[in-house]
């Protein structure tokens, strides 16, 4: 199948990405939706319904810890769903795809004037891994005149703790840069942390493996940390577990490890809500009492339940 | 002067050797001791005493957190303190290097089997850098029977935890490695956590970097936490904050880091002993309250008094 081949060479540079946070590779993945209703007009309606649960299923897979992929696809599914004509389903997925984009966009700016309150002028905050939104946030608070130093770790082994910093230097940020083991060093200089969110659910917030050490410090230092993520990060408690199947190859952390040695390299974490001082929305600051609010109200669309998705 | 850049020669490599323990070093300062005294036999007394001097000064600056270093330097010159020939300094300086090496030997012998016993048998326990210590106790837990796995990282930038898994898989170990980020994956997994130590005080127990987050999440998590040092890591308060001096070059860490991003690379920190569940030494388990006794009755000459150092 020419579509199916299509959806792979797309969907596969999603997979790999280990450098991007879950909004970042959620607005590439509109693209994909785009690009595969392309030359659909002739063929049967079913084929189209089919083909984009394909697509919603391959993204869901591809970062099975990123709720936005999840959230995209399921919003597309539930949108089409009764469409009888190609073109109502054309129409109609663009018009998901425009309102997930329009609100990822939105979340991210309301996020970012919320968060431009907690950073302390003139001191030092910290930042993990890297997510869109909080480069967004802490860029925002800089070019409104707000003064102050990021501190940030590698986020090995893909470090794409490099990428955070030099993000956020080449837009006139201060930045503090060291590996991840001298936390202890660097985070006692700051005055609150700032991390992204993969997914978030009543068990606890999935985000970058080294979430879980840097937020233990700041209980044990008593810093401020939040975590900036919108709504389409709520799951439900299956999906939240989804995380634990995204395992890279030892090789990418030791590529010649001798006989006798196993190397793991997990990428993502659960890390409990007490931990963390707030979840910054769209909807506010929310609390772990918040959540279920949220995640109680989701419509799951039939192709993506987890007990089906298994084909 | 000769002697002078053969000293910098030999004192050079202990320098920039950022993969061993304070033990392992400390051995081989031993052999610039012996080195310094060849062809001593034609020279002024006084020089022979300047020369030790300078060595003992030479070794206590190259890893200023390395305590057995620095006692190293002080047996010595405290041993030759009012010899009057040539002779008398040789001999008593190898007296002294003789009774060294052999407190380091017995106190490695001595903790691990203090070790074998806090292994418990068909369990992952935590080692954390390289220490060569750590190394015998649990290789020696292995030869006498006992079956565990170590679960080690990798301990950036200069990854001497690929150096520690290398060793114990040698020695027939089964070792699950990672990256240091990864703790809160691995860590739950373990039963007990082993590290080394560079030097020990009243305000706590300095060792590389790395050791602080450990310890932090070892406390979080009920698991037992012991550092392995002999009491030639003792020290007095001043010189415990000596391992601060200890910063290596930012482009370790990253060697293309863009305008705007300063790269911290410091490779000691401090632990509160509280923390840690107790001091494995040749005298038994020692805890926070037993330090005192160890560091009031210190000797030190006065070439290595930090006040009359600065020279």
């Amino acid at each position: 199948m020419e579509k199916t081949q299509e959806l792979e060479q797309l969907v596969a540079p999603l997979r790999d990405d280990l450098l991007s946070g879950a909004a970042e590779i959620a607005l590439r993945a509109i693209f994909v939706f785009q690009t595969m209703l392309q030359g659909t007009d002739q063929m049967p309606v079913a084929a189209v319904h089919s083909l984009l649960t394909k697509t919603a299923r391959a993204l869901t897979g591809a970062q099975p810890a990123m709720a936005p992929l999840f959230h995209l696809g399921n919003s597309v599914l539930l949108s089409v769903r009764g469409a009888a004509t190609v073109t109502d389903i054309q129409q109609r997925c663009q018009e998901a795809l425009d309102r997930f984009e329009k609100q990822l966009c939105d979340s991210a700016a309301v996020i970012a004037d919320i968060v431009f309150d907690l950073i302390p002028p003139g001191e030092s905050v910290f930042a993990y891994s890297f997510s869109s939104t909080v480069v967004s946030a802490l860029a925002n608070a800089r070019s409104r005149g707000k003064y102050f130093r990021v501190v940030c770790t590698e986020a090995r082994p893909a470090l794409e703790g490099r990428k955070l910093a030099s993000t956020l230097a080449s837009g006139g940020l201060e930045v503090i840069h060291t590996f991840d083991n001298a936390l202890g060093i660097v985070l006692p200089t700051c005055r609150a942390a700032f991390m992204g969110c993969d997914c978030v659910g009543r068990p606890g917030l999935v985000n970058k493996i080294g979430s879980w050490p840097l937020a233990m410090a700041c209980k044990e230092l008593n810093i401020p940390i939040y975590a900036l993520c919108g709504t389409e990060k709520f799951v439900d408690d299956e999906r939240l577990f989804e995380f634990e199947k995204h395992e890279r190859p030892g090789e990418e952390v030791w590529d010649a490890a001798p006989k006798g040695v196993r190397v793991l390299n997990h990428q993502f974490e659960l890390i409990p809500l007490s931990w963390l001082t707030g979840l910054v929305t769209e909807q506010g600051i929310l609390k772990e009492k918040d959540i279920e609010r949220y995640v109680s109200r989701l419509e799951v669309h039939d192709a993506l339940k987890l007990e089906s998705s298994a084909f």
